[in-house]
This record gives C-alpha cells, structure tokens and sequence, in this order.
C-alpha cells in the first residue's frame, strides 16, 4: 500500500459528484444552481436561492411565501442559548465561536427529526444567533425577529433595532446570494464529511462553522476594510500600494487560488456596492474604492509581470457590506449566513447517494516500545 | 481535469503522516504511539496515554502529576452550559447532541489563547459534560468534579455519585486507553480538515463530536449490550445466533472493515471484562458472553465460508462498558470521551505542518439557465 503517493491537501482528488456549483477558475466563470452567478445574485432573494440549491430550480410564487413563512417560523432561539451568547459577548469571545456554540444548539426547542427541516432550521436561525450575541456585545439587549420581514432584511434589522432600507436590502441579499456556495471549498467539504457518517446537519453546520473561522478560508475582509478606510482618510491610493509592495507586504484583497482571472463574485459585488452607493448619493467612498481597485491591478501587473492579480471576493465584500451596515467584525460571521445554504445543500446532497468518507494515513512513528512503569522513568 | 477518477469516500487516499497509530487489518495489529495496543492499554492510566500522544513519549513521574493536576483543573463549566444541558436531558435530545453542545461551548470561562491549553481543555471538561447532562436527564442534580481523583475515575465519580471501586477504573480506564486513536477515522479525519484552515482545536473537536455521533462511525454497542442481555437472560446462544442467521440478518459486534482477523481491541477489552467479572465474583453474565462469541464465530464460519467473522470493538465495548457501571445510553458519549485524546493530538500534529484540505467536485448540473422573475413562473 505505501507506494500510494501523500496528497496533503488532497488537491486535484475528486470526493463528490454536485449539481449545487461549478467554477471555471480559468474563465473567471461560476454557476450557482445552473445560473451564471451575475444572473442569479442580482435578481433573488436569499430565500429563492436556497430554494434553488435544495430543489435543483426556483420556486413558483406560491412555494416561494411557504418558504419564506416556513424559514421564518424558525428564527427563535431559547433562554439557555441566549445567556451563552450573552457569556460569550461578555468575555469577548470570537463572533465565530459565538457561533459556532448557538449552531451547535440549534435543536433546542425544536422536534425538527428529518434533515430536511433541520436543514430550514440551521437556515433560519444563523441571523438570528449573530444578531443576538452582537447586540450583547454592544451592550443592548436582543432584538426579536420578525416573521414580515425577509430573511437579509429581518437579519439587517435584528443587528440594527431599525428597518433596513430597500437598498440596503438589496445590496445584502446580493452579498448572500453571491457567497451562497462555492464548490467543495474546506467548509463545505468538512459539512459532508460530518454527514457522511450519517450524523446529521445541525452537526454538519456547525463543524463548517469551526472551519470557516480558520483565516485561512473564511478569509480577511474586515482588515481589507481598515486597509480601503485608510486610504480614503487621506493616504494617496498609489502612494499607499507603492509603499506595500516595496515593502514586501502582500496586498490584501487580490488574487485568488482558483481565479486566474478576476474572481466573478469580485464583478458582481462591484456593481452591487456601486448601484448601493449611488442610491445612497455618497459615492465618495466608492471612488476611493474604485481608483484603489485600478492603481492596485497596474501596480501589481509591473511588480509581478505575468500573473494576473485582480481584485478577489473579499475587496468587495468589504466595500459592500461596509456600505450596506454591516460591522466589520461581523464579515465573517455574515459570511457564514450566507454559507449555510450551500452547507445544508451539500449535506442533503451528499445524504442521498451517501458514502462514508474516510482516506488513510501514512505511520511514521516508533514501533515495539514495551511498557516502563512511571517510577522506573 | 475530468479524467481524474471519483473517489467518494476516499478510499486508499493518503492524506496525512502520523505518529499516533498505525492499523494493520491483515495481521490485527494496532500500534499506539509506538506500543503495541496490549502493552498500553492495560498498563497506562488514561493521562498517560494523553501525554503519550501529545509527546511521542511516557511522562516522567513528575510531568505526569503536573500533567494530571492540569487536567484537573480545567473540568469546570459555568451556569450557561450547565444551563444548555440541562435544557437538552429536558427536551430527550440524544447524549451526542448534548456533548456536540457542550464541546462548542468550552471556550467559556477560560482564556486559552494557545491550541496546547485549548487540547488540555477540551480533553478535561468533556467528562463533565457527559455526566451533567446524564445526571440532569436522571432528574439529579449534578455532581461536582473532584480534583484529587484521576480522569478515568472522576468521571465514573461525577455520573454516579459514587467513589468507583478500583476495579471500575481499571476496567474504564483501560476501555478509555483502547479506543483513544485509530488512524485517520471519519471523525480525526474531520478534526484535521477544521484545523486545515487554521481554525482552533475546539472548533475542531466539536466537528469530531459530530462526525462520531453518525451510526456508521460512533456505531451501535449499545444494542450489542441489549442482544447480550437478551441472550443472558435465558435464550440459548446457538438457537439465538441460528435464528439471526436464518432470518438474513446481521449479527452486532462482528465483523470490521478493516480487520480481517479479530480487532485487536476486542482481545484487550475481552481480558479487561474477563478480570473485572472475575474480580467482582459475579462471572455469570461475562461466561454467556464468551459462550455466545464462541458459539457466533463457529456459527458465521459455517454461514459465509472463507470469511473469517470475528468480534469487534463494540462487542465487548458493550460488555466491558456495562460491568463497570457505564450506562448503555452514553456507551457512544464515552466513545468520544476516550478518542477526544486522539482528535487533539491529530489537531497538533496537523499544524505543526499545515496544509489546508480541500478536495474537488465535479459539476453535474444545469448550465446557462435565465432568471424569469417569481410572478412568471
């Protein structure tokens, strides 16, 4: 067996057959439930894109309000998970690991026993878990859901104690729809090795939680955000990203593992902050954003010729969600609201043609050691 | 790309370097941080084969008190968890969600900042999860840990009530010793892809947590319990096993995928039981365990010739587990409380040289689909 060669990062191994994603990282091209992303993200709301995901097409209006009603039957959470995140905000915990304790109790007060409703369950109550430990951590108290609103506005709106407003709307359920999935990055992955041994999703949702939270996938959009807030405060953008790179500093923001090209998701959340800040009548953030985004690309192509370095998801995802009224510190955790659709898709997914997924290991360690009672040590 | 082959569980794909075992299923032998798995498992107390792992060495006398009395000072959760426990042995959620619960929430009240103190934690209070939550579900109330008393017995102490005998804590602690790591399993495997991403060892074991609570991983020794029990309680071993194999069905607590021959864990566990009931006086139930492996293995012989069906892990998991007081409802919680060792030192030795894990998916879907608003559909 061991002339089999180690695969650290089990790169190029082919674990899954999906209908949910595709990436073409070459072309720059990725398809969420058989749309072309620009088509889908834009024009959804988060609640018809996780329709689309669990069902392989988007919802007639009738399937589209028991959705919603469905989803938002489900926000709730209980006394005892409130006075842990309320703990968690009082030490200070991570918002991901805040998290990842209110997804791990997820059934409480439930009798979801299908995965399918546990699905819808995990779904619905992620806004609700980040919303609440946030609103401790600012000293407030909770702010219940509400069944009217929508699930990217009842969120907004949990986080705030206010209304959203259309736009802000649209320009968060945009960034969820964006991010919804994308094929088997390390958290959607791990989601289906949880279920693979026919655990269940809950356990599966908050296992990629605890993985998305590790820097490297669930990324660093808020210190891309310090970064473009420095430089609107006054740094000359070319000054700024000169300055970088003769230091030797990686720019933040750019480039990408599977994009060859300029990450899709970067295009569509440009036009989304842009049609946002434009609505708004300050564009003047934007246009830092936005010049940043041009002298960045023509410096990066002098300083590494023949590798393309364009702007990646989360130079945008800063600059939207930023404009939309999302905390910096929240970026990640709002992410994974974003996330959980593509997780529980792949679960049920994976449960439907399951296999349980296990690779070797290689031992390199001692042999024979006999034992040496601890005083003799 | 599209000629790689699919490989859904990964069979045969190796993914990692290991010190901690090593498994070789055609002779039926299993190695544990460099000792045969009967050298270790009867010898070391549970703290030892911790520290083994976590060292590739025994502690010194005075590391291993060091190393106990760190331990011990980590048991501890505060109200909120207590709290969240409670709320599950309420609601009958199963043991494993509980301990999912629990393990999520074992940053509270510390402030580990290292992934080596967050190991020592998570090792530590996983115990006292287990037996709040069982003692809530009895409608007691919980038991207190007790720091002079070792990890094995502590925890038989805080489900019970009770001062174990030394008997108990052999017998438990040798189960502990047993099942404490097996190669890359579905759930160490999920362990090691959470920290791939520079996650945390929390996060990372309560995403094993998970990934054991799915049958086709934590398994089913509680029902080899009830057949045991059954057989015991009067039926003959031979008709029982002849009727199972008459009406086509599976015999529990034989058979592994791995092994060909016994599972080496059954031979240590066996002689564990053996000494325990011998020592209490009571060998009654333990001889219809033997009769009934003996009259099982001749049995599955004669039904499936060339197929050598021996006793696994589970079969006297069930037997061991039961006579030292362990109830058959946390037999898979104490599952976990044992290879919780096994996924920290995983965890460990995966960041000590790091590679994020993420395998690829193929896309089956749609292409090219168009959006027609919800009103059109």
């Amino acid at each position: 067996m061991d002339e089999v060669e180690l695969n650290r990062g089990l790169a190029g191994v082919l674990v899954a057959e999906t209908k949910l994603s595709f990436i073409d990282g070459e072309e720059g091209e990725l398809i969420i439930g058989g749309f072309p992303l620009a088509e889908l993200a834009a024009n959804a709301t988060y609640e018809e894109s996780v329709f689309l995901l669990l069902n392989d097409r988007l919802p007639t209006a009738a399937e589209l309000d028991e959705f919603r009603a469905d989803l938002a039957a489900r926000r709730d959470i209980g006394d005892e998970v409130r006075a842990v995140l309320r703990r968690a905000a009082t030490e200070r915990k991570p918002p991901m690991d805040a998290l990842r304790m209110g997804v791990a109790a997820a059934t409480l007060g439930t009798d979801d026993q299908s995965n399918e409703t546990a699905a819808r369950r995990v779904v619905a109550v992620l806004p609700t878990l980040v919303a609440t430990y946030w609103r401790y951590r600012a000293g407030d108290e909770p702010v219940a859901p509400r069944a009217d609103l929508g699930h990217a506005a009842n969120y907004h709106y949990m986080l705030n104690g206010e209304e959203p407003t259309d736009a802000e709307v649209r320009g968060l359920e945009t960034y969820l729809n964006t991010v919804i999935d994308h094929g088997l990055n390390a958290s959607t992955f791990t989601a289906r090795v949880v279920v693979s041994t026919e655990s269940d999703v809950v356990s599966a949702a908050t296992a990629a939680v605890g993985t998305l939270k590790g820097p490297l996938h669930g990324g660093a959009p808020g210190p891309v955000l310090d970064m473009l807030r420095e430089v609107a405060d006054g740094d000359d953008p070319r000054a700024y990203v000169q300055a970088k790179l003769d230091a030797g500093e990686r720019l933040m923001g750019f480039g990408h593992r599977v994009y060859r090209v300029r990450d899709p998701r970067a295009a569509v959340l440009s036009a989304a902050a842009k049609s946002f800040y434009e609505d708004s009548g300050d564009t003047e953030f934007f246009d830092t954003v936005q010049t940043f985004e041009d002298v960045a690309v023509e410096l990066l192509a002098e300083h590494k010729p023949g590798r393309r370095l364009e702007t990646n998801v989360e130079f945008y995802t800063a600059a939207l969600l930023h404009g939309v009224g999302i905390p910096k510190d929240l970026f990640t955790t709002t992410f994974a609201v974003a996330r959980v659709g593509g997780w529980i898709a792949h679960c049920l997914e994976q449960l439907a043609d399951n296999r349980i997924i296990r690779p070797r290991s290689q031992y390199v360690g001692e042999k024979g050691r006999t034992w040496v009672p601890v005083e003799e040590r």
